[in-house]
């Protein structure tokens, strides 16, 4: 079998067979095939497409070009919940302990946060102390003590897929529904979560830009996972606004605790209560969506959530001083509330500009490797469909000095659109698929 | 700019702007945009195409990123003709000295054969002493004295080609009628002929399947020589069996010298008659085709093409005695004749399979800079439409020994179909194509 056979093959529109995917991706991942043929095969999957029968073959390629993680080993069931990336996502901090102190154990290896879109990790490392380099045995002896890690890769989960991703970060070939699929799974295989709900993001702050396109998504990564043998969810939520408040690490840490404490804003709550109810049942903690979401709001009303949070942070050498007391968390020099420049009702926050801006004030990386602020940030005060009246207190700038904060100012602004009718708040959620 | 934002356009369809191709090719050339992009991006134009001024773009940027010949400094008219490659295609060693004979000067920078489509350089090294590389003042010298010049690459012409051509290569993206013709013309181009016609194969042995491709192709070229200012002409002809009889290195030199003598394959000698009289007609020698037909048949007839065939061996270097008595050229050990199996007429003899099989007698090459025997080859005595009997010489075998004579063999004999009925001779071309 030669390399250019497979990229040909594909050209023409072709279906690889699961051994042609295996050559090329095996090839690929051991510096065999050159990137330069990699890239002209990612190119012709992109404008040629896959089946989802492919798409499946090369998650699994890509899932065991390194090592996996077995947590049916360590604890009787491990779920997951997946974000694909968004502006003031912080649900990871709220949910996956909520689900743990419900007893159902979740090892998370987390990304950084690259471009508009915030990581885990980044937000974790607001907390000083917080240790995202765990080894894979304290990792797994965390898992089993506490029921709960948010660390780093300890491992190297899909290297295959680390090297493709840098790729065709630099090729265009990013956007492409089977190579994203692959992507995402073939990380979610390789970390051995048994139930995984994916919460997949759509409008101007997310990849997918409409509904349809994330839906398409969805239903592929279901696929791919109940075929691999994983209880599958994916529900389509909204990512044209900010999700919740707060955007810029420590904030959204911030924002997270007081959810975590009960409070929060109401539509990251809803989003939070949704998400673990699916996983809830999904999991068969719950028998019902309606007694999942019970339980997850009762296990934020008992403050069993906050402990399990608690808990994580003091296992991996977190000072929880900082979430009894998050007025400790870093803060910014320049702090300035932004007023209203007229009354209305807000018709868009335009997610991805917001993050850009967090991104500009230093609190994201537009390179890998790019040290981060986790001070800095942008705190909105009214969604989609709030009423504001002039003058009122529209969002909140967090920045390092008086002229990024002056920037941001402008941009955030420009970012607001306003009507002078009332307007609808926008779905948290559109869809859910179910594998 | 950035090369990503290139290929993101023309992955999305988009047309280049001269300013992108140029930014993209003199970044490629320079080293500047790896592979890895340029592969990617050729993938994108394969399966998106490209415009005809976007094609010309690329050309003109492919031809000034080397050197460029000044042959009108030289010579008062350097004229060119060019054939996209087919088996037994001797065709320049045949036409180029004889419109040269006729006063249009002939500088031709050539390459060397790869697979199965031969190379002008390898047949005229099976000419001991022949040199093919002259360097730069020698090639001008001799094109001023002889008018004739037929070498290797002294200069590097359009060396962003070599470098994207190599890369197509090896990533399924050579067939792109865009990136063909631009490969083919910015080589033309910066080899500096004013008058230009272009010898389009189409069929088995061809890169171009169909006469409707091949036309694609011709028009292409033919719009891109005409916009830089050069006579264009293209004639679309056959390459469903063999140009002629020989296929090989020193079996085309000696068929060649056959046809300079006024003797020669019917068909080759038309082929050749046909190509000279539109050089001819075109670069203003003959007042028409039908003259410049009657004045290339009286140059043959002469003897002054052979003549300056000869002029154009001992001037690079090569023993004419080979041109005089082309018997002492290099002759394979085992000489094998192969019968016909059956009587009727021969219905096809597939050229690719009889130049594979002349690349598997070592008389090609497989990879760029393989050694190759210029004693081996096959000729065909019987061409498509010829009644052939029972026992009849139907080919001969030229092989180094006799294992590889009984591979060719069998080979060739299954290139050959037999009708009981009537066959119809091929045509020789199919269309012209002026600019």
């Amino acid at each position: 079998m030669r390399a250019t056979d497979v990229i040909v093959k594909k050209r023409e529109g072709g279906q690889l067979s699961r051994e042609e995917i295996r050559f090329f991706i095996e090839g690929f991942t051991r510096g065999e095939i050159p990137d330069y043929q990699a890239s002209a095969w990612a190119m012709a999957v992109l404008l040629r497409g896959m089946t989802p029968r492919e798409t499946l073959e090369l998650t699994l390629a890509m899932a065991e070009s390194g090592e996996q993680l077995d947590l049916a080993g360590v604890v009787p069931l491990a779920v997951d919940k997946h974000s694909t990336g968004g502006v003031g996502d912080k649900t990871t901090l709220v949910v996956e302990p909520l689900v743990a102190a419900l007893g159902l154990a979740v090892g998370k290896m987390s990304g950084r946060g690259l471009g508009y879109s915030g990581g885990t990790l980044d937000k974790m490392e607001s907390i000083p102390g917080y240790r995202v380099d765990l080894t894979t045995e304290e990792f797994l002896d965390q898992l089993r003590r506490v029921g709960l890690v948010l660390s780093g890769q300890s491992v190297d989960l899909a290297p295959a897929d680390g090297k493709l991703y840098a790729l065709r970060d630099v090729t265009g070939t990013v956007p492409s529904i089977p190579l994203i699929a692959s992507s995402v799974m073939c990380k979610k295989l390789a970390g051995g979560a048994q139930v995984i709900v994916l919460d997949v993001k759509c409008g101007v702050g997310a990849f997918m830009p409409t509904v349809e396109d994330a839906a398409r998504l969805a239903r592929l990564m279901v696929h791919i996972g109940a075929q691999a043998g994983r209880t599958m969810a994916a529900l389509i939520s909204d990512m044209n606004q900010p999700l919740g408040c707060a955007v810029g690490n420590a904030l959204e840490v911030a924002e997270a605790i007081q959810t975590l404490r009960g409070g929060g804003p109401v539509d990251f709550r809803e989003h939070c209560l949704h998400l673990a109810a699916h996983l809830l049942h999904r999991a068969g903690r719950s028998p019902s969506l309606r007694q999942g979401r019970l339980d997850a709001s009762r296990a934020l009303a008992s403050g069993a959530a906050l402990s399990k949070f608690r808990a994580l942070v003091e296992a991996q050498g977190g000072d929880i001083r900082f979430v009894d007391e998050p007025d400790r968390l870093p803060r910014a020099k320049v702090v300035r509330e932004i007023l209203s420049p007229r009354a209305g009702w807000v018709l868009s926050v335009d997610a991805r500009e917001v993050g850009e801006t967090v991104v500009a004030l230093g609190g994201g990386r537009a390179m890998k490797g790019d040290p981060i602020d986790h001070s800095v940030g942008i705190v909105v005060h009214k969604k989609v469909g709030d009423r504001v009246a002039k003058g009122e207190e529209l969002f909140t700038v967090h920045a390092a000095d008086a002229e990024g904060a002056q920037a941001a100012e402008a941009r955030v602004l420009a970012a607001h659109r306003f009507s002078r009718s009332r307007v609808e708040p926008l779905p948290l959620f559109y869809r859910t698929i179910r594998g």
